[in-house]
């Protein structure tokens, strides 16, 4: 490639979601000067070898399609997980933020996407088929973990309807004001969401 | 390194500036996705060769110091420049400020830095023995670009004694009211400095 190397590189790091022009040639900038003179050994070596490692044993669990690096990953091969739950959500982050919540004790299925028709997304895009075909005797509760959101919504209704022929009891978490929410901060629409679901007290 | 591999992904995404921990695992999860399948044109290894090729061929100017992959960089090699105004600034993104502002035609010198005692930066950190090196009978005004903040100050204040025995027109940029910056919202520091450096109309 006859391109400017350092052109190239931030062209590349622009890529990264959420990192525009500006950050990107800032980021290659960092680089090359924390790189500088400092051999094999550099951020930038170490960075580029994590990528490649990474990509290379990075694989879907087999059972509920989590990242990992084994044939199953780490919460599937815990015998003390319960088989009979299983949580869906939207992607990985959001198995990390249950699992930092320390409150769950059963399994996952990872969609990889919520449906969104505005960005063409379906639902053949998600990892369903793979959720359908986990759903045997064993499991007992489906939880509809999706994003709070109207792809979340819309991508947790079509999930309830996919599970709905094999009689499983199908639940959503719950939505409403945040913990420490001050009600005069809250947005209108959770504030909405807050009172439709209003629990005797 | 038996670090699992997505994790150290994530650490080695962690180390650049304004990456914080969820963001790095965030971009890791990212890179997998969009690279999975995708074989050896993905975005992971785009990246990796981009990050080795860069810091590989990138290097100092060999008058100005801006990153380039010549000996010289394009504004030092282009016989256009004026090379008897040399603009000092603190870094490389602030020469493609200016550039992209378009109204200068002077050449450049990159101090890869600011003075910062706070943060153990001093004068022998900076790129000053390479600007006085320049400083020859051709050379007839020194701007000071620095950033208008306390280090840029103090570093322009530095620089400025720095060359004074060369009896060089020392300049500084102008510091006050952005462009269309509307008193009522202009900091106080700002407003202060604009006052004091009020023109006459």
């Amino acid at each position: 490639m006859s391109q400017d190397p350092i052109t190239r590189l931030a062209l590349e790091l622009g890529r990264l979601p959420g990192i525009g022009e500006r950050s990107a040639q800032r980021l290659a900038y960092y680089v090359i000067k924390a790189s500088h003179g400092t051999g094999r050994k550099s951020l930038a070596h170490d960075l580029a070898t994590a990528l490649v490692e990474c990509v290379e044993q990075a694989r879907f669990c087999g059972t509920c399609q989590n990242l990992t690096t084994s044939a199953l990953c780490g919460v599937c091969s815990d015998s003390r997980r319960d088989k009979t739950v299983i949580c869906v959500i939207e992607g990985v982050a959001d198995l990390r933020a249950i699992e930092a919540s320390g409150g769950y004790r059963g399994v996952y299925h990872v969609l990889h996407g919520s449906l969104s028709p505005l960005e063409g997304v379906g639902p053949d895009d998600l990892r369903l088929r793979e959720l359908v075909a986990r759903l045997g005797d064993e499991v007992k509760e489906i939880i509809l973990a999706t994003n709070a959101d109207v792809e979340g919504d819309a991508t947790a209704l079509y999930v309830a309807r996919l599970v709905r022929p094999y009689g499983l009891k199908v639940t959503r978490l719950a939505s409403g004001i945040p913990m420490g929410g001050e009600l005069e901060y809250v947005d209108q629409a959770t504030l909405g969401r807050a009172l439709e679901n209003r629990r005797d007290f």
